[in-house]
């Protein structure tokens, strides 16, 4: 049953309290929803509850109205039958990143499919458990549901209730297309950061001390866990295999002008090789120019001010402070740390009709802006 | 000839005002040193006087003590040639991001190498130009000498006192490590997010739509200039090969694996598989790991407290100035926007012993905190 006055489910169950369970309940409940909690592990369900998910399900509890399994990849398929089975009247959906190998077990079994709603928040991070949950983590995300052809399409629009009220953009695929298109833009980008850090193992550290920021982003999200990236890949192996091949004809063109280069004694030789390398890399820029910007939008060349900022507490406070007063929209921050002193630079993205003001602002009150 | 006061060169002469001569030109300028610049193209020299990188080399110009030259891989050892020649009392220093390929070719021409320091400023940036150039690009930033076994101590004495002043760590190896070093934490990583950028090219929409945070950083520098990049791959073309086939290894054992899973009907089969596709994931952990963290220090397990900022002018710096009360130091920071709503979630790094201060005070200001 809806609430009349939300639209949300009333009841909601929502099974494994890792990152995106917890996650789901801490945004559920702050909405009213009734959340009831369940773990194999009763220490992740009991910690999911201290941090305000929701409550542990008891006994003789009233049926829900919508199953969230939030399981990992390798056990969700069985973990949604049973609920479907056990929770004659729920709706039932998943979160797991991979959505073909799911709803293939699922038909396998011959269960109702009616009631259930793939879905997949693409909300991951390095990190995980409930420690890392957020009660925003599905803001501004996007939330792909995969319905098959047979799913009550009610039962979708509860869930697409459910992901728009916890703030995703919700959008619909069929499940192939989905997995097609995390293979590419979350899989791939997964095993390529965990093959340059891999190199990173046997070299002396004189050469780790050489580490900068663009081998920092590459490699960010290598730190992820292993044994979640094992079932993900493996549950998505076919559309992996097929960019991975792909991927790999590219490497090896490039490999095959670098030996080429490697080989030839004239530093102007081997124009083919130079071609080949330098068409991956304007490639590279063509794809890369494709990835959208901030909120979602057409990426927008900002223009960027860079501003010394010494490392101590309120500096950087102070700076933004002082941006603000200028009256004008900060669209992006980074900032790079300089190694061995106590400083750090602040790349402060903004609309390029601003730049100007910006740093007449900056350098007005003391800062040291190269622009 | 040094300016006894400061330890520096009284005369420098830039070749090349690029990104990095630019810079030099701005920092040397700064320091007192009288710096002339020179460029094949008139209207970049002109740029990056105006911007303050020094003054144009004009005829009867008196020697200078030494000639930096910022020109591109390509053509650096000629230019550092004729350099040796047309200075004959000048030290000859090079920036080019490749060194033994530069070297070979001056011993090769037979030119006196005591006046020669090869060297190499890990300041690269995804924009390039005169433009692009900070008086601080180097600070903090290694810069590695690779001097010849013939090159005058006196000579390396005076580029190291040039590249400290100008804020960089300094260190020396030769000029084969240095290639071998950078192949490994610069130039494959450079191909590895051109090859997952690459992929991005010919997806539907809806696919790049999905992209996240992880997406973004692995490719953000295959927006980089690919003629410069296809010179730097050509002139460290042995070490890439290396580096790029023990990478093309793990990629083929993990296809291996991902193709034995995609043809394997059985959801926990192939267990081997499944071993070997986690392995490279371990491995992606243990080599992530041993980045240095920001300032040069061993990575430190900073603690991450989310904050959500509403997309205003001033939001930000009033939450800084919030972290700054605390009297709580900011360790780093990251922006994750979100897509499609007007927020982001600032992600505050600090030690940990102080994250439950943060979170206190940050709550107590009405800051929407999730740690």
């Amino acid at each position: 049953m809806t609430d009349p006055a939300t639209g949300l489910p009333r009841r909601v169950r929502v099974v494994g309290t890792g990152l995106v369970g917890t996650s789901v309940g801490l945004g559920l409940s702050r909405l009213g929803v009734d959340v009831t909690l369940d773990d194999p592990s009763p220490s992740a369900s009991a910690l999911a509850r201290d941090l305000g998910a929701g409550r542990l399900a008891g006994p003789g509890e009233s049926p829900p109205d919508l199953v969230v399994v939030a399981a990992p990849p390798d056990v969700v398929a069985g973990v949604v039958r049973r609920e479907l089975t056990a929770c004659p009247a729920a709706v039932v959906t998943d979160v797991a990143s991979v959505k073909s190998v799911v709803l293939r077990d699922l038909a396998a079994s011959g269960v109702d499919l009616r009631r259930y709603v793939g879905g997949h928040p693409l909300a991951g991070r390095e990190r995980s458990g409930p420690v890392a949950a957020r009660v925003d983590l599905f803001d501004g995300r996007p939330w792909v549901l995969t319905p098959a052809p047979e799913t009550d399409p009610a039962a979708v629009a509860l869930v697409r209730s459910v992901a728009s009220a916890l703030g995703a953009s919700v959008s619909t695929m069929a499940a192939a297309e989905h997995d097609e298109a995390v293979a590419v833009v979350s899989h791939v980008p997964q095993v390529a950061a965990s093959l340059v850090a891999a190199r990173l193992r046997e070299v002396p550290e004189h050469a780790v001390a050489l580490a900068g920021q663009g081998l920092r982003d590459v490699t960010r999200i290598a730190a992820s866990d292993p044994g979640l990236w094992t079932q993900i890949l493996a549950g998505n192996a076919p559309a992996v295999s097929r960019t991975l091949h792909a991927l790999r004809r590219d490497l090896d063109a490039v490999l095959g002008a670098v030996d080429a280069l490697a080989a030839d004694a004239e530093p102007q030789g081997a124009p083919g090789a130079r071609a080949a390398v330098a068409g991956l890399f304007a490639e590279g820029n063509e794809g890369q120019a494709r990835i959208p910007g901030k909120h979602g939008t057409a990426p927008t060349a900002y223009a960027h001010v860079p501003v010394l900022v010494p490392d101590r507490p309120g500096e950087l406070a102070r700076l933004l402070q002082d941006v603000g007063r200028a009256g004008v929209n900060l669209e992006d921050l980074r900032l790079e740390h300089s190694q061995g002193r106590p400083m750090a630079v602040a790349e402060i993205a903004v609309v390029p009709a601003a730049a100007a003001t910006l740093v007449a602002a900056l350098t007005r009150h003391g800062w040291t802006v190269h622009a």
